[in-house]
């Protein structure tokens, strides 16, 4: 069975667990707390030197890092990732963006109002610097999802999962929904989609 | 043909160019300055909203950004990337890595240097974040190349391209590359494989 170390308050480690639950596939959850050093324990760094969680690990010991490599190499062959083509190109474009562009402030910024272990991290300029940031990301979403049904084009792909595990919360985290009337419609899309759980379920 | 929007001293614009000369895929490069404000511009933004380069024109029209999402797109089907399996999911890992954990320090402590314009934000404090967070990068890589050759497996990858285009360069932004052996062996197998052009090299 797959084994996820995961901190299951957190959107990268969610992200898994959803596709893994749309999949119907069984896998073992075990919490690592990324707030409280867990991470950079001796053993977690002999798993994953890049000290981070999600990680994953197949039934042959052979470990993974990284989400979005996590939700590529898990979906190949479903309805989750299209074949090779364009339409695949742009999953892999939205994923890179999510990761550059939109979660260094939407999950930074949340992860501030979240974890009172960060909140001494939040002055007013970083609050600032993140919110120009994701709002600004959130912009370039919204003028993609007046285009389209999902990221990637008309149906559900990992690109979908990727974006919503931090967009889901950018409200709770500060950012004006309001301005984004496509990307509230798409986040009910992802939320009612067949097989969804939220991110507090685990196995 | 395809056409490539790209400032030529970019290391993530150097990237697809680098693949399509190993290819020997011809295409028109179109010189994009990313520090003048050219990527601003309402003609690029009706391109890329996310108003970055580089940025990949099809024959038909259709674009693509994210440097890493059109290292995957054109590789796909050559050697320089896995079938599926998980030396593949290993090649996303790497790349998702090279966004998220390298080139957020690497390449902006690199920019900070070069580009007169960005030499204000070399304060102090921002040097030393950047040179930590770049050496924890180089610290991951290196632990990796003491086991492989290339940073998927055995073999010459996109993830190779992907990480060689800032770490080729992490010596003059002011990393200590004389801490990472395996990495300056690795730098000269890069640099010396069938096909390789400098960042230098344009169609």
């Amino acid at each position: 069975m797959l084994t996820l170390y995961g901190m299951s308050s957190s959107g990268n480690c969610y992200k898994p667990r959803l596709l893994l639950a749309k999949l119907g596939r069984p896998f073992r959850h075990v919490e690592v707390n990324a707030m409280d050093g867990s991470t950079h324990s001796p053993e977690f760094l002999a798993l994953n030197p890049n000290g981070k969680v999600p990680l994953l690990q197949l039934e042959d010991g052979r470990i993974l890092a990284e989400s979005n490599a996590m939700l590529l190499y898990l979906a190949e062959g479903t309805s989750y990732l299209p074949d090779a083509g364009f339409e695949r190109a742009l999953v892999y474009q939205w994923m890179f963006f999510e990761q550059y562009s939109h979660e260094p402030y939407i999950a930074v910024l949340r992860a501030l109002k979240k974890y009172p272990e960060r909140a001494h991290q939040a002055t007013p300029e970083r609050v600032a610097q993140l919110l120009e940031g994701g709002h600004k990301a959130l912009a370039v979403m919204e003028t993609r999802l007046e285009k389209t049904r999902f990221m990637a084009g008309d149906d559900y792909t990992v690109a979908d999962i990727a974006l919503y595990a931090y967009t889901q919360d950018a409200a709770f985290a500060g950012y004006e929904m309001t301005r984004f009337p496509h990307i509230t419609a798409w986040l009910e899309r992802v939320a009612t989609h067949e097989g969804h759980v939220p991110m507090e379920w685990l196995p």
